[in-house]
């Protein structure tokens, strides 16, 4: 077989599930670059962060008539696991890129830590397969994916372009909520030091139980004008590059030469 | 209130769940260390990586009786959400330190990025609370914690002596699977290079359906001798620094360079 056509294989999931629109938008806006192959979760997995299915089994399912010209399945598995099984499973050679989202909601600052979206992207950067995951900062099913689209293929298409050798290569590219015209650009950026400060919403069940909702206010406490939070309250598309080696190699140097653990 | 007292509050926490042999077994180690504080799932939640419970409430139930002189509860929700409740509902205080573990089987090298008691750890450290994750390289429910439990209260003594004032210090501690006398000591050590090479399992259900159980080799594609899987290896316990930041500098500074994402 000549498998090794000059088409890449473009390998295409999300967080929100097989029919969120932002899945939809993602292929077409790749669309003719390469063979697409999408494989989603049958169901939103939205902050599944990097879980995978242990101690049961997955289905897997065909979605015919999904898009002309596209190969789509459906998976019961959380966004790493639909990762895993495309590569094991599903694709007749390790994709050329894998492409995650667009999802409907940030994943900029400590979110990347948390989305699914940018686990299923991390998950097949490890499989030494180039990949971005993308977030469009509108939680809405009815979200405006316009700008999102143009600005996906244009990172795309040079990713494609300037293979730099980098197997792992791997990055989180949040878009802001504005019409096309109103973007400024694309800035290269580090994670913010942002988080959630929680506020559970206690309340009490029928049988007078107690329930907690998780709710929480999103603060930024980083003042850098070189962080993904910073470049998308201005308009910029973030693009941070992200790594799955989380060694913290600064305090294991401290810890070599400061702390008598031995 | 003179709640600021002297004794440290230590949160514990894991992800096998709060009737594993492991989580009973760091409390034990760290007893006489601090306030002891245990908030755990109310079931095994392995593997479920830094997911957390959007879109459904959670239960916390106090535990009676857990242990004399210890405050324990269980939560519906993955190991993330303990420690959000723990801090936001249950503790007084932030807790001086959080502990998670010990985990029954290894989080060494990329492991760190699928396990709960790993993720658990770095929420409390995005928190600022300075958090260390155990784990000892034994699946068993009957594995002997003797080894890790004398470690662990060493390196909790340590980081309790040896404040540095970083607030999200965070350390992956693990433990081989040899009796105390042949452990060779503590090493500092960085993440290793090394992933599991999935293999699905397609099966076929009574009704003629295929399912897929997730398998795989575990592979170290590592050489180095600096790394977590190299001092476990050779009988030591592994320490590796762990951080939340995932930007790529390195990537971030080639895109900056090279790049013509404009």
């Amino acid at each position: 077989m000549s498998e090794k056509s000059e088409r890449p294989i473009i390998l295409i999931t999300n967080d929100d599930g097989i029919s969120a629109p932002g899945l939809r938008s993602l292929v077409e806006a790749v669309e003719g670059l390469g063979e697409i192959v999408v494989v989603a979760p049958d169901k939103p997995q939205s902050g599944m962060g990097h879980a995978i299915t242990i101690g049961m089994p997955l289905r897997l399912t065909r979605v015919e008539d999904y898009k002309k010209g596209v190969e789509a399945y459906h998976t019961s598995g959380t966004p790493v696991d639909c990762v895993k099984l495309a590569v094991d499973k599903i694709l007749k050679r390790k994709p050329d890129i894998c492409l995650s989202g667009i999802n409907h909601g940030a994943n900029h600052s400590i979110n990347v830590i948390y989305s699914g979206t940018m686990s299923a992207a991390m998950e097949a950067s490890i499989e030494s397969i180039p990949s971005v995951g993308f977030s469009l900062l509108d939680f809405s099913v009815e979200a405006d994916f316009t700008a999102a689209k143009v600005y996906a293929r244009k990172i795309v298409e040079s990713m494609l372009k300037n293979k730099n050798g980098d197997r792992h290569f791997l990055l989180n590219v949040n878009i802001p909520k504005v019409p096309l015209e109103l973007i400024n650009g694309i800035k290269v950026c580090r994670q913010a030091y942002a988080k959630y400060d929680e506020d559970f919403d206690e309340r009490t069940d029928p049988t007078g139980k107690k329930y907690y909702w998780l709710t929480g206010e999103f603060k930024n406490f980083d003042e850098g004008t070189d962080t993904d939070v910073w470049a998308l309250e201005h308009n910029y598309i973030s693009v941070v590059p992200v790594q799955f080696d989380l060694t913290n190699y600064r305090l294991k140097k401290e810890l070599e030469q400061n702390w008598n653990l031995e």
